[in-house]
């Protein structure tokens, strides 16, 4: 949650590049959310990219972000090719900037990489002359899971502006979290980090201006117009003060507790969830979950963010 | 082999699923066979299945039925997406119906699921609007499997009333047999399970009614017209009464063997095959092995699993 | 680098394989250069190999050689399937003959292997009746590397007859090497051979007539038209008499060694390159430097190797 890259790193990147959500205008967010409402998954394969190569290049585990932005540009008409950290040269200690220039020279038109250390997007960004899409680097950013979310919120709710969002569960290790922060901060929503300090340390609130943090999930969620939900990992439990059930008893998002949110809030997560943890399969099969709405507008605005990428706007 | 799905996981599946052979109609079964018989892989690709997007969840290794799905589905204009158990969600503890609903959200028309519990693809065809075929559920079903084999044994006989079909192997783990006895039984073939009692169990004999069971080799071999093998996996005879050398002393398919079966009798194999343990190489290569037909008839079987799924037939 | 296949695995492989260089015709070589200087990875996907279908078998990692295949075959309009030992029946035993006979029937019309047994991609083209190219077969040949090694030096060099080319590192293990020696030398290149006895064993000189050996890195790069470089595992450095930083100061190619070639010397690496092992990175990123464009190129030399297995040569 902390994390903030070296300023070096920010230093022209590749053209067309979606590398975070800090470093965007407001106005290139609002544009991405505008093209993605034009983007049609259906319709039979815009050519927008024909004959373009997107390069998906992940270095850790994905299911739902992979085929998201695989569906997205194969829908505008790209060839797509997925390189995965095993069975790759990746195991053989290539370097990443070696990889990327390799992967360039293969014939790649863009890259979409995630990878477990932050900013390691903008490092392949600076050095190569094809747009760098960040599908999530480390505990710094995941830029098309808050386009995407905040795309989703713009389905149910008129405008961003002084939205009451409650973000509750392992902010510390979340990536969704901190793009999340930027972009809702800066569209005036209101947010509150809900959970116990060892996964919501008290100085998460330096993130962005206006962050504040509760530690009991009613005052989080009581008149709240949002309430995003992020999964809890066991293992990541294990040694701090806080046990498993611990946290389920006090911030497992219920039906009861949903209640104290405004009638028409919805309720949003990530991926990929946990019954029984961070919530009860009752909220995740409740009319107000926008869970699966989630992963459904994913495609059109990774539609958006690839088509921008290309200068296709 | 003992396996039987809980009744409540049989009710209003998805239409165009193809969860099992034990519950299709005969009719069912006859139309699949006659609709293969009229696909052609070389075709240059039939549109019927144009910008349809078929996902391929495989939580289980496999070589041959997933690249015939994959170039069946391609053959029909399909566009394809792998998911596999590594380096995906399904590693994060992710719920099965949940990763259904993520596949079907980010843009899956049909999904193909192999997955080690048996009933999985009946669960997610319960609670998705989209077909699931099923590609290998735990000890349960195998059904492409078993269409694909009767596709093939019907290129070689005229019916399959009144076959003599041999099953030798481990039948307690396959997969395939229960899908070969529901459906070759159902047409009245005639069929005798061969093997030790740690891999053919008496309780064998109440799969489908007719069901023979015999520990001598020859016995079932003799004047049989088919003669099905199954892999015979070395760590599944660990523990076991029976030892390595002693199962192929009594159950390795020989030259010497199949003579005893009818001169135009054919030998069958799901794969993938061990030479020198379940069969001999001079039987896997010799005239009236149809082993490599049973893979070349898959591809043909399977656009016509996936034409019924959306209703192309 | 010592090994040489037994004569029976030569005889009759399918029509169109690429199996080595050592049994290319001079002739064959020349006329893969040219068709390669033809191909055209950017222009909209040529149709030469409209509606065939390449599977990529890979039982070792690879990035850029299987990417490039993949590019390749896609830019002649072909369809690849993946299929990699992880995952698949590779992992139960199946034997590479099975293997290939089931990759043939679900519609393969051509497959490209990589195996960590040198013969392998050869004994396929014995048994199967579709062309088969050698991706790297164990330490014995990697003829596509060859092959796009010379096409990268013909782009900056007229011929090959007489050039002075220095070959440094881990030459015992490098199948690239084996094949670059076959290929060179029949064109009459000068090849020095340089590393210590543990990585350059004197019988090396034996794989063809006219290598020279040296130890000392200066011998092979004074006047040198090419320096090629290899990669150096530290695992296979373990046990050895030499160590990691006796390797580094003895042999690792820096700018200032670099000076002794010839000034219109280019530098040339396979990959995956270790910048500060056997090269400093100064020497990576410099203008001499060719180890991106044999990347680039690797692309249409591909393309010139499948265009020819079907005879669109």
């Amino acid at each position: 949650m902390m994390h903030r890259l070296p300023s070096y790193l920010m230093t022209m990147p590749s053209k067309g590049s979606l590398l975070d959500i800090e470093h965007l205008e407001d106005r290139q967010i609002v544009d991405l959310l505008k093209l993605a409402r034009r983007m049609d998954p259906r319709k039979a394969r815009r050519p927008l990219l024909r004959n373009k190569r997107i390069i998906l290049l992940f270095y850790e585990a994905s299911t739902r972000t992979r085929t998201s932005f695989e569906v997205a540009a194969q829908s505008l008409g790209a060839i797509t090719t997925l390189v995965q950290s095993s069975g790759s040269s990746i195991e053989k200690g290539e370097s990443l900037l070696d990889t990327a220039y390799t992967l360039r020279a293969v014939g790649a038109d863009a890259i979409v990489v995630r990878h477990p250390a932050a900013g390691a997007p903008h490092l392949m960004a600076r050095h190569i002359d094809i747009p760098v899409i960040n599908a999530g680097d480390g505990m710094h950013e995941h830029p098309s899971q808050a386009l995407l979310d905040a795309f989703t919120i713009l389905k149910h709710k008129k405008s961003l502006k002084g939205l009451r969002i409650a973000i509750i569960g392992d902010v510390y290790h979340s990536r969704v979290t901190r793009s999340n922060c930027h972009l809702l901060s800066r569209f005036e929503a209101k947010i509150t980090l809900c959970g116990p300090p060892e996964l919501v340390p008290d100085v998460a609130t330096t993130l962005v201006p206006g962050l504040a943090i509760t530690r009991h999930i009613e005052e989080a969620v009581r008149g709240a117009d949002v309430v995003m939900l992020l999964r809890v990992q066991q293992e990541r439990l294990a040694g701090k003060k806080i046990q498993l059930q611990d946290y389920v008893a006090r911030y497992q998002m219920t039906a009861a507790r949903l209640k104290m949110a405004r009638r028409d809030a919805i309720v949003m997560h990530p991926g990929p969830i946990i019954r029984g943890l961070e919530l009860t399969s009752e909220v995740v099969d409740c009319p107000q979950s926008a869970i699966v709405d989630e992963v459904r507008n994913g495609v059109p605005m990774r539609m958006a963010i690839l088509a921008r990428a290309f200068g296709k706007n």
